[in-house]
Order: C-alpha cells, then sequence, then structure tokens
C-alpha cells in the first residue's frame, strides 16, 4: 500500500481519461476516482479505475456521452436517459438537477435509465446534502444476490443511500442491501474468520457465516434475509418503472456486463419548510445521545452514519490516499 | 381462533369507537383496523384495537384531534402537525394529501410530526399504489432496539413502506428495520425453534439466534446489525428534520408509551412521466422470472413483496377474518 496526495491523483487520472473525455470532463471525473477514495470509500474510488478505463475502451460505458437527455417531467419529477454514457459524471448532473428543481418544488425527484456504474452513491446524497438538502437516492445493478426463497443469483444488491444536512458536516448513509461487498467476502475468506451473521450458501444450499463457502458457492443472500430480499426487489422495481429503464432482470448477470441501470434521485429542500436551526439542535442531541453510550467489547463507539467523514477525509488529504502498489502502477500506466 | 366476517367486525368496533369518535370517524378507524386483519397484518390489525381504545381512554392519544394542521410548505413539501390526535385517520388524510399534491407537483412529501401510532406502515403505501402512484413511507418509532456497537436499547424499529402500482394488484413492502417484531419473537421462544440469522443479544452481550435467551434479554438488535441499525438511525434523523418533530430519543423508550413519532409520506406520480404500460409490461416480466425460480426446499415460491395480498385478502373476506377469542371478546365488550 502506497499514499498519493489528492492533487498528485487527480493529475495522473485526468492524463488517463483524456484519452476519452474532454480536458474539462477528464478532470471532472478525475476528481470523483479521487475525491470517493479520500472520503474512504476505496471500494468505489480510484482502485475502479482501471476497470472504468476499460469499460470505455470496450463500448460497455460510451465516453461520448457525458450528459443525460431530459425526456419528461411533471414538476418535481423528471425522467432523463443517460444512453449508456458515463455514469459518475452523469450521475452528478442529475444530483445538480435534483438540487435544482427541489429549490422551486420543495422536493424533487430525477429519474435516470441507461446509466453506467455512477460508482459510489453516497457521493449524489452527499452533493444534496452539502447544498442543504437531504438526498435519497438509488440504483438497481446486475443480479449478483440470490432472493429469498430461490437458489441462484435473481436479484440485484441495489445500493441505497440516504443523506442529510448537517453544520459539523453532512451525515450520509451508503450501502447496498447485500451484507458485505463481495469482495470484502473475498478478503475475509483469506483472513479465515467466521462472520457474525449468515449471508450466502454453501454449494449445498445452506445458510452459512463461513466466508469461505460463499464465496466457493458465489450464492451471496441480500442482508437480513427475507427483508433485504423484499427491500432489493422493490428498489429494481420502482427505479425501473419510475425511469422506464431496465430491471436487474434486463441488466442480466455480472457476466453479461453491468450494462444500463436505473435510478434515482430524491432531494428534498427542508430548509423550506422549517427552521433549520431547530432541526438541527435536535438532530444534535441525538447523535450526542449514540456518542455517550457505552460501547460494546472492541468497537470504539456509537456513531452515526457518515459521522468519521470528516476526519477520514482530513486524514487522506494530510497522509495522502492509500492506494494498492498495483493500481497506482496502473493509474501511471494510462497516464503515459 | 375465531373467524370473523369483516362487516360484522367494522360494526362491532365502529360501535366501542364511538364513546371517543363521532360515528363516521368511528366508521373509519374500524374500517382501518379490519380492513389490515383483512390484509393479513394481524398485528397490526384488530389485535392492536384493545390497546388503541386504552391509549385513548387514558390519553396518550388524544381522540379528540381526527385531522392534522397545515404547518408550512413548498411546492410539492408540506409539514404538517398531527397535536397526537388519532394516529390513523391522520396518517391517511396525510396520503390523501400526498396523492393530491403528486398529481400537479409530479413528486410530493407530506412530513408529520406529533403523530400517534398509525398502526399498519403499507396501508398508506397502498392507498398511494392504488390511486395509481408509487409510495414511500417511513415512521420512527421508541428506542426498541440496541443501536450497533451499544449494549442498550437507543434506536427504533422505524418502518418503512414502498409500494408500487400494478393492475393485477398493488405490490407493497412494509417493513420495520427489526428481524422479528417482538411478539413474534416471544411465540418462536415458545415453540423453542432456533433463528436463522442472529437478531439480539443474550444477557452476557453475545449476538444469538436463540429466541429464547433474546426475549429474556429484550435486547433486539436492527436487521443485518450495522446496516439496519445505519437504517434506522437515518430514517428517524430524515423524519424528525423534515417534520420538525420528535426523534426517537425524544419519544424514548417502551415505558414512556409511544407519543408524538414523526412521519413521511413521499407520494410519486409514475403516470405524468412514463407510458405505464409499457413499465407495467417490464414489471411483469420480472415478477414472472421471480415466480419461476425454483425455490428451496421448504418455500412455496420467490414473490415480489405483496403479491399474495390479494389471495389473503378475497380469503379473510370469504370466510372470515382469524382473530383470538380473547381480543374478539374485548371488542364485543367495548361494543356494550
Amino acid at each position: 500500500m502506497i499514499h498519493v496526495q489528492y492533487e498528485e491523483a487527480v493529475r495522473q487520472m485526468t492524463r488517463g481519461l483524456e484519452r476519452y473525455l474532454n480536458p474539462q470532463d477528464a478532470k471532472r471525473f478525475a476528481e470523483i476516482f479521487a475525491g470517493n477514495s479520500l472520503d474512504g470509500v476505496y471500494s468505489h474510488g480510484m482502485n475502479r479505475y482501471p476497470r472504468y478505463l476499460a469499460d470505455m475502451e470496450n463500448g460497455l460505458c460510451d465516453a461520448r456521452v457525458t450528459q443525460a437527455e431530459r425526456v419528461s417531467g411533471l414538476g418535481g419529477l423528471e425522467v432523463w436517459d443517460a444512453h449508456f454514457g458515463v455514469g459518475p459524471l452523469i450521475a452528478q448532473q442529475m444530483a445538480e438537477r435534483a438540487i435544482e428543481l427541489a429549490k422551486t418544488h420543495g422536493i424533487a425527484c430525477v429519474a435516470l435509465r441507461n446509466n453506467s456504474h455512477w460508482l459510489r452513491a453516497g457521493r449524489y446524497g452527499l452533493m444534496m446534502a452539502d447544498a442543504g438538502m437531504m438526498g435519497l437516492c438509488m440504483t438497481n445493478t446486475c443480479m449478483n444476490l440470490v432472493a429469498y426463497g430461490a437458489k441462484e443469483p435473481s436479484t440485484g444488491n441495489n445500493p441505497i443511500t440516504i443523506a442529510i444536512p448537517r453544520k459539523a458536516g453532512s451525515l450520509v448513509m451508503d450501502m447496498a442491501v447485500s451484507q458485505y461487498a463481495f469482495g470484502k467476502l473475498e478478503i475475509m475468506a483469506q483472513e479465515g474468520g467466521m462472520l457474525d451473521t449468515p449471508c450466502g450458501y454453501d454449494t449445498e444450499g445452506n445458510l452459512t457465516c463461513d466466508p469461505k463457502k460463499i464465496v466457493e458457492s458465489g450464492l451471496m443472500t441480500p442482508m437480513a434475509l427475507w427483508k433485504g430480499s423484499a427491500l432489493s426487489i422493490m428498489i429494481d422495481l420502482m427505479v425501473s418503472m419510475l425511469s422506464l429503464g431496465r430491471t436487474s432482470l434486463e441488466i442480466g448477470t455480472p457476466a453479461d456486463g453491468e450494462k444500463g441501470m436505473s435510478q434515482m434521485f430524491v432531494c428534498m429542500n427542508p430548509a423550506a419548510v422549517v427552521d433549520m436551526d431547530k432541526a438541527e439542535e435536535q438532530m444534535e442531541k441525538s447523535i450526542a445521545f449514540l456518542n455517550a453510550l457505552e460501547p460494546k467489547d472492541g468497537v470504539h463507539g456509537v456513531h452515526a452514519p457518515g459521522e468519521n467523514l470528516k476526519r477520514t477525509r482530513a486524514r487522506n488529504m494530510e497522509r495522502g490516499i492509500p492506494v494498492t502498489e498495483d493500481t497506482w502502477q496502473k493509474i501511471e500506466n494510462a497516464a503515459k
């Protein structure tokens, strides 16, 4: 693991992206990769850069398209089409559009179809929260989880993010409906421990807490079994209906390459309807209550989601962003 | 267990409620209790009737208030105050208001503060879906779950519902963020089996799949541990900020009596922005795919949430609603 300064990371990735994008878009996209890693979301930051370059190279993502097209709308609800363009750039455009709409309509929802992978869900919620809004964003994915009651991958890990404005630093929850990312399971399988909660089947179809067996079978369940499964299915049907975009079924299996997701960007404007000083005051009481709880053994403390984000960001800004040597090598090679 | 015809259930409960409400409101409230049980949601239907009567008797719920008051608004976003009135009647009013607003604004959110228990979350989502809209409703609750990393109850099971319009019968997911209702755990503890997934601690603070030990300690976790905990906290902070209403912390522990919840009713109007015939067509393909999956042993089939609702409703309409003799006795006594 090496540490790379944020500005240097942006510079190197911008160069590699300029093969596909104009200088301005290349820089904006590089800032997304670097910014996600800066925030500690390493799985959806710079580590995804080589794969995204490959996706643009092989056409899974159409690098010529960096802006979505408006299809229809009524008041605060709009449908846009990404035409398989550059996912995170288009997702940022949609978050900005939702913020704009929420300023006049109080609440807005931008439903987007045919987008490429948006990387980190939380980013778009945070954009809204940093603008004083509440964000609620969801996407569907390919079918990478076993729906409850089934034997094979049949629903997506469909991430959902909720973000809340806060003077001390916006709060954000960013989670897929699987208990773990598959990559995390692989790491835990190598480490040899057992999971606290079963989140997949062995090759015989038995629920198991052994990450090795789940990695072997490839059969991961949604978090909380039937509950996560229901949530996964409803997110998929909601985002695909609202955008008239692809369902997880149409996106297909992971082997199909994840192309053309349906997404929604809901933005709410609390400052338009409540006294934000009072609202923040009562929120701070809740957060202080959580922080003051006696933690269980081995736990550092109880926190609201995203509470530690500012600290992580500051630390990575100072000491540099941790990146594997392999990833950094690829980033440098692409910059040549 | 006995079976009572829907009309008879409504008639008997209306009589009991007329002690607190005018005849029209009494009938509407009775229809909510009976309707929830008719749909198979027995835990939040007629079985809650005796307790709700007691809440109105002792003032936890103010029976004089059956309509909320509008506090503020911008476009599709409005804040209302329930003034501790009759929860389900007011929640219905809010769902209707959200539907009305979504007709002109495309998307609407009614944030409600100081409401009493709304009984069944799914009801309000279903009202929207049956009106051709998508519904997304949430409420906070008292602190009845142990936040992840803590040792004591410190966050709510904050139910969330998502409903989607469908010609064949609206879909609805209605779930608290706990893995089980506590009452369900008690039943399973009596039956003596083990849970598929750990959802609470024993008195020593160890995660356990033994329902007996969780009932003994009273320490239930959110579903999926840290994931459900994050979701629970964010729902609480979101609904309380948006309505400037009570947080779970302010609502207190279950022993405080559950008074003055914060709720939100989001309604989206897909028919205003997409071709609903096409949207339903692709949704039907997804549902048919799920239904056609080979089910695991012991499972009847894989379904979208709420898919079986119509059948349950029809069966209970025909053979009568199952109610415990004890509950029916109380309903009849209250009608005298």
